[in-house]
């Protein structure tokens, strides 16, 4: 079975099968900020979906993070081990350095995610 | 057990595992085409690939689309809107402006499914 | 169950769950090489890992591949072929142009392996 949770118009924010989490491209809400607090910002919505789908941040298998400037990377990675507090439950992950998302966005994650 | 199918030269267009189908990037036939064209060819060729091996766009779990110019955005997403014509099936998706594909290309997609 | 393995601050480099391994992006050692050779390297890479993990080139998925220059994907292509020396093997791929990757990285890998 398929279960499809959050739709926006061109794609739902989480869809479950076999007790894996597929997500949507996560970004932080507020595009005016600078990367650290993106990285925070879509972090936290990462996690609440994660929570409200059976799953958590202890759970996360593989992300790929897509930045529009590399430079940038430190920074995010700084909010991003801030985050993970716990370092056994880093998960597997890429970091790509892209020419543009959406105006204002440094930072969009893609996650996959073990329910509990 | 691992099938895979559709050998060209450096990859396999489709390849199952524990009832999950893993697909390389499919482009336009027609890379002349702009960017909704080439949306319609990308998607009809992925049903296509879909429903031979036993899957469908109701069965789509993960989707990156990623585009060579974030201002055809909007109109990639027209095109995507008027092939899912049923939003319950919408898979969870991110949209990606990279520097490059092969030329003409605007848009390829990469696609998880899960057989029926 | 998931089991990570290769923890290098930011990331686990391989992350298994329920028979698939999920791994992080894998670059070259030496990014002062061209492509052929920065491919080769990073396959080889990727082969001890997934080796490591009860997996191996015969039981890869899907691989997205991130080049920072199109114009070097044919030499890409080249090296990786001559990786793949059974082409019954070849995973479901995508190759990708993005802007940058860390300084001197030509190619990142990303990888979906089943395990035995």
């Amino acid at each position: 079975m398929i279960k499809r949770v959050g739709n926006y118009e061109v794609l739902h924010e989480v869809v479950e099968h076999n007790g894996i989490l597929y997500l949507s491209g996560i970004v932080a809400d507020d595009t005016t900020l600078g990367m650290a607090d993106q990285t925070t910002q879509a972090l936290t919505a990462l996690t609440r979906l994660l929570e409200e789908n059976g799953s958590g941040t202890d759970r996360i298998l593989q992300v790929l993070i897509f930045i529009t400037d590399m430079k940038l990377k430190p920074e995010m990675n700084r909010a991003w081990k801030a985050f993970f507090n716990n370092p056994d439950h880093l998960p597997a992950r890429a970091t790509l350095g892209i020419s543009s998302l959406e105006e204002g966005e440094l930072i969009e994650i893609v996650t996959t995610a073990a329910v509990r």
